[in-house]
């Protein structure tokens, strides 16, 4: 283990019912931005309990609506505006590109900076308007964290910020919100959660047991559920489980000590910057290739994944040959839900591999820890994954 | 699941060096009551090292020596006339007793009334001097969570309270500070987080597939590293997993949207307030005992823990035969650490039952929730016990 500090300042109130939790976390008379994405809490009848709560608590609202799924910087800078008036409050009713825009408006509200100048350089941020979250999808779990991902779309830059200022202050997450989640985007959120536990557990780090016992127990359970929840998305149990598990799976408790290697999220957003491609199909694609070209590094832990979360038996073979059996049930669970695995399964076509790779690398090689990559290496990696 | 909030927001600063936080934790010129044990500090040297920090920053130090293990509203009396002069923050270095009596000090400096009507009421409590811990002994969470307990050395009453109040601001967790401590109180240490995992698990609450996985590989993680840490004592990683152990298991995580049911804790606590025998000798007697009377209600979770945890084979059995082989596997292993497992072995008379349980009902009966325990149930759980 290394050394590290720990401390996660945001309020969970968790169950059904919480959205009255509004009532002690929104004081009398604030003026309350509300930033929404589409209309699915239009149909599903959030937006209107939402605003009730609100109305009964005197709050004069001003709305951005519309935030689009990789949230854009100009989208954000909408926000800002809008923000920097009167309003005291900042409520997130969506998902993860919800929430992650309304932090970087947060922030930026409160400073004499760009949006762009402190995504950059979050050092520059001093401080934010409180931030609720009332969540809506389970996957990124940007309701517990200090982490927001912003897409430049002037330049395709794709970048993933963070800061102790980005905290919601609270968050609300019902299980029932989360019900008229289409299946698709239910499979791609328990794939992301998936990918957030993965890219913390294999890294270059040791003596790490309790991290990798909930690592490996949040998998198990994410393997279970996922299969059962895309055939009944009705299920609010089931619901329940994949809520608990995403905000869990990142919100800093599985990271204590670890360098984690997040090589793999940094490849994807080069794909869903110049394509827009869902994240999680991103990560489907990405990841089992960047497992077996630079995972490998540590053989015996892609081994122990492979024994302890997919159900691999030894058989007296090497950790290498076991890992690999790993990565193939990994890929094969992930299409079982739907998900792409293959970069043509997105339509991007193999020439399209260089701009990726140097996309990738906008912001310098190598990156990654277990095994540091640079163009070449992502080049590699997407050829593995076509 | 249950609806539940959860906010943990103190400061974990975990690892080798991590002592120099102090100096970004205390503000220069603070007047810091130090709240410790014994001498084994003193020997240790890190007394010396507190203070050479402290010094440097230009802190007034007032101390609170000789805390007990099982802490007495006297001394606990005791540091609130120290500190409510112009004491402006409590720095408790130890283990579980100088963190509970620290915390019960820290909320009664703020407050007009007497710490035990604090401790009797905690809605009492407004405030707290802050309050920061530097970790000597791997047990009872305390150092991450706003629960403490206090002995009633008047009324034989030990007490368990909390309050939102009783967080410490920051706590420092370097494993080489509990390299010193013993091969008993070290095992004791592994034990009462296990009972701490245990009494979240078995409860009464379903769907919580999450938690019941995190317990489990904690439960695993410990009895994997039980053995072999109190056969190695110097070994600094196997301190390092006790150490990071202890903490999760007790700092509300595992308890979110479970009702739990501590009424072993309650039964502990009248043995240890009538004999003052060690907490975790308590629980290795108590729990048990309690599991075969109380969580029986329960046969299937016994079961999941039983195989899970602690390796027993179905072999065709029902959930309640599988459930007493784990039982009896649980008493073993505690056994093999050092620690007693029958009333007898702590020189308890089985003619003092009738008093104990009458010290355990103390707050009114039943009490518990797997199975509501009235005095008649305590003696017969200690006859089981003996």
């Amino acid at each position: 283990m290394q050394p590290f500090s720990f401390q996660n300042p945001t309020r969970l109130h968790f169950g059904a019912g919480q959205l009255e939790r509004l009532r002690d976390e929104v004081p009398h008379g604030a003026h309350v931005l509300l930033v929404y994405g589409g209309g699915s809490i239009k149909r599903s009848g959030l937006y209107d309990q939402v605003h009730a709560h609100l109305q009964a608590l005197g709050a004069v609202v001003t709305e951005l609506a519309g935030v689009e799924p990789n949230p854009r910087l100009s989208t954000v800078r909408r926000g800002v505006t809008l923000a920097q008036g009167s309003v005291t409050h900042i409520l997130a009713v969506g998902g993860g590109s919800v929430i992650d825009a309304a932090k970087a408006i947060a922030v930026s509200a409160r400073s004499a900076h760009d949006a762009w100048d402190l995504i950059l350089n979050p050092s520059l941020i001093t401080g934010a308007l409180p931030l609720g979250v009332v969540l809506t999808h389970a996957a990124t779990g940007s309701e517990m964290n200090p982490i927001s991902v912003i897409t430049n779309e002037g330049t395709l830059d794709k970048r993933g910020w963070a800061s102790a200022h980005a905290y919601p202050t609270f968050s609300i997450l019902d299980p029932a919100f989360t019900l008229t989640a289409p299946r698709d985007q239910t499979a791609y959120g328990l794939i992301d959660m998936m990918s957030h536990v993965l890219e913390d557990y294999l890294d270059t780090t040791t003596n790490t047991p309790v991290q990798d016992a909930w690592a490996e127990g949040l998998l198990r359970v994410l393997i279970d559920t996922g299969p059962k929840l895309v055939a009944d998305l009705g299920n609010l149990e089931l619901r329940e489980t994949a809520m608990l598990a995403g905000t869990w799976a990142f919100n800093g408790a599985l990271a204590m000590g670890k360098d984690g290697d997040w090589a793999s999220h940094r490849i994807e957003h080069a794909l869903s910057a110049l394509h827009d491609v869902p994240h999680a199909a991103g990560l489907s694609v990405v990841m089992p290739a960047w497992m077996e070209y630079a995972a490998q590094e540590r053989p015996e832990k892609l081994a122990r994944l492979a024994e302890r979360v997919l159900g691999v038996h030894r058989m007296e073979r090497s950790d290498a040959l076991v890992a690999r059996e790993g990565i193939t049930r990994l890929r094969s669970f992930w299409r079982s839900l739907g998900a792409p695995t293959r970069l043509h399964e997105l339509n991007i076509p193999d020439t399209d591999i260089p701009k990726l790779a140097e996309l990738s690398v906008l912001r310098g090689e190598p990156f990654g820890n277990l095994r540091p990559l640079g163009r070449a290496d992502v080049e590699a990696i997407l050829r593995l994954a076509h």
